[in-house]
Order: structure tokens, then C-alpha cells, then sequence
């Protein structure tokens, strides 16, 4: 069971969120952050999501899509929609979004040590 | 002054890196990544680097870099060659490296409030 996203067969888009958090409403956010990615994973064309915040409060993650069109989709979903709009009401400092197309991919994985 | 790297004026490559590290010999991997970003900062083509490990132990590190050309000179950098050695021998569970062309970008600073 790999814990990392990826590497994909086929097409894939990578968005990448990087943000840095005010210091408010940290239940609101951890429960709306909780919530979008189970969301996520429902929605059509969703390959994958890792993140990860660390304690200087910079955090990243990265949603892998099949194609702009399940993009597209998520971006509109209602309840996406409202959760954007109070990062920037109250839950983030600043962030930048970048939309990537993946060119290639490669993983790695420890071999299990003998017992 | 911006917490996290991008947008990014022209042509742009992400280097998405995600990890889970192994329990083993922290004090070298900080050593040697402080050190490893230190001398991408230095490299011709660099354009930025983001990088968050949550307390799960998953992290999360984005290199934005100008062309392949960068990544390749990058690549072949001997100290960069032997960390990544040390990598696969001691500090990683698992990794997987997805390269990407950034497509388009977008960010968000918060409004400086009225004193």
C-alpha cells in the first residue's frame, strides 16, 4: 500500500496549492480541509491527492486529474466554490496555484527487509 | 514579501517530490537537504522551491525550475547524485517524482489591514 500519490497511467493534470494559514478558525478548517478531500475523491477524473502542512505553517497539496474537464467540474462543484471563498475570507495568508500537466512519473519503494 | 514561489513569468517546470521518510538519521537528511536547496538556489534555471513535511511524516516538495535543460544539469550536480543515493540507501520509505509543464498559475495575498 504506497502512501504517496502516483505515478498515473495515462494522462494527468497535477495542481499544485501551496498556502500559508492565518492563524483563524483552525477547527473550521481542518473539518472544511477533511471534507474537500473526501469530496474530491468522488468526483469524476480524480486520480490522487497528497498533502502536507509543516510547522512553519507552510503547507502543499497536489490533486492529480485526468484532464481539464474533471477540473473543470471540481472548480464548480457548490460546496468548492464556498470552501475558496472563505480561504480567502479568513483561512489563508496567501497561496499560489499552479495547473501542471504531468510529462513523467517515477516512484520508489523500500524493499521489505527480511525477517 | 511572498511566502510561497510562483507565478512565474514565461516557461516553467515543477518538480513534484513526495516522500515518506524513514525513521532513520535525521540529523543527516536536515543536513543534507538545507544543504541540497541551498545549492539548487545556486543553479542556472532555478526559479523557486516549496517544501512542507506534516507530523504523519509525508512531505511534499515543489522545485520550479525554467527548462529541462536546468533539471538535467540539476540532475547530474555530483552532490545532488549522491544525495539522492543516501536517499533510496537510508532516508526514504518511498518517494514518487512527477515533472510537470506549469500550464498557468494563480495566487492570493491577503490585504494588509487598516492599523
Amino acid at each position: 500500500m504506497s502512501l504517496v500519490s502516483g505515478p498515473f497511467d495515462g494522462p494527468c493534470i497535477a495542481v499544485i496549492f501551496t498556502s500559508v494559514r492565518t492563524r483563524t478558525d483552525a477547527e473550521g478548517y481542518g473539518e472544511t480541509a477533511d471534507h474537500m478531500v473526501r469530496l474530491a475523491r468522488r468526483q469524476p477524473g480524480f486520480l490522487g491527492v497528497d498533502s502536507a502542512r509543516g510547522p512553519d505553517g507552510l503547507g502543499i497539496t497536489v490533486a492529480y486529474w485526468r484532464d481539464e474537464e474533471s477540473i473543470a467540474a471540481w472548480r464548480e462543484h457548490a460546496q468548492h466554490a464556498a470552501a475558496r471563498q472563505a480561504g480567502r475570507d479568513r483561512w489563508y495568508e496567501e497561496f499560489a496555484v499552479h495547473v501542471t500537466r504531468v510529462d513523467r512519473s517515477y516512484a520508489f519503494h523500500r524493499p521489505s527487509q527480511a525477517p
